[in-house]
């Protein structure tokens, strides 16, 4: 696979990147729904339209794997990620329809090196996902895990 | 699909549930990598071996989506369900391996009507995903919105 092209180093507070449009399809979102999270609103399109939702919708759980696969694209496959301890806060805002097209903003907001492990670092970033309105359907705030391209002390951060 | 069998009501604060056990196979590890996942610890044996999670393991969000669907399956899909906001605070602990048996327990901290909505209510669960070894894999908490089986004033409640 090779030396990855992104180290810890190279996510600054403040960087913004943003992701190429996903369109969502009806199939997919059925496809989802049966297998992890079958509620009428999201697999059944006359239970939907009755529904607070509005209409048939993707899961929330549907929508970050979305994401997590537009970043993948986007960033994460280039970069030394070491994966992630969890998410601090996740936020559905809006449904996703099918035909909704998508795209993600990722943010860095801080980042430190790992205490225990300074051959590593910790980025938080914020993922924003907007649809073609540009409404935020879901928002989530995570620390990732990357290697350090050059591990020792940082200037201007404490270790 | 008749009327609901678990309304807000019926969620109380200090109520315990546990799912039944959900083995996880490689093929269902690797499949949802492929969409929506594709780093190498959730795809590649070789480079997962050598990585900071020790083996092959599932993406985060396959963790929640079978937490999803073991939930669904518990209680959910018999409930008056309206779905969630968001979550609150999610943690993966540790990774979950092909070969490992999932049970989730889910806890209700605590519950109030919507001030907007009274024939609507907010209930607070926490969902806790253990292996076989009982070792906890994943944790979340989240507010669960449902429909009311008797809107109006709650005894003892704020409104």
């Amino acid at each position: 696979m090779g030396e990855p092209k992104y180290f810890w180093e190279d996510f600054q507070p403040g960087d913004v990147l943003e992701s190429t449009r996903a369109p969502v399809t009806k199939a997919e979102i059925l496809e989802f729904a049966a297998e992890f999270d079958p509620q009428p609103f999201h697999l059944d399109e006359e239970a939907a339209a009755a529904s607070l939702l509005g209409g048939l919708c993707a899961s929330g759980w549907h929508t970050c794997a979305m994401m997590m696969r537009m970043m993948c694209d986007l960033y994460i496959l280039d970069s030394a990620s070491l994966g992630a301890p969890g998410i601090e806060e996740l936020r559905w805002s809006k449904p996703v329809f099918p035909g909704d097209v998508l795209t993600v903003r990722r943010s860095c907001l801080e980042r430190r090196v790992s205490a225990s492990r300074p051959e590593r670092g910790l980025t938080r970033f914020l993922w924003e996902a907007f649809n073609q309105k540009g409404e935020p359907v879901a928002t989530l705030r995570y620390w990732a895990l990357f290697s350090r391209r050059h591990p020792g002390p940082v200037d201007g951060e404490a270790g």
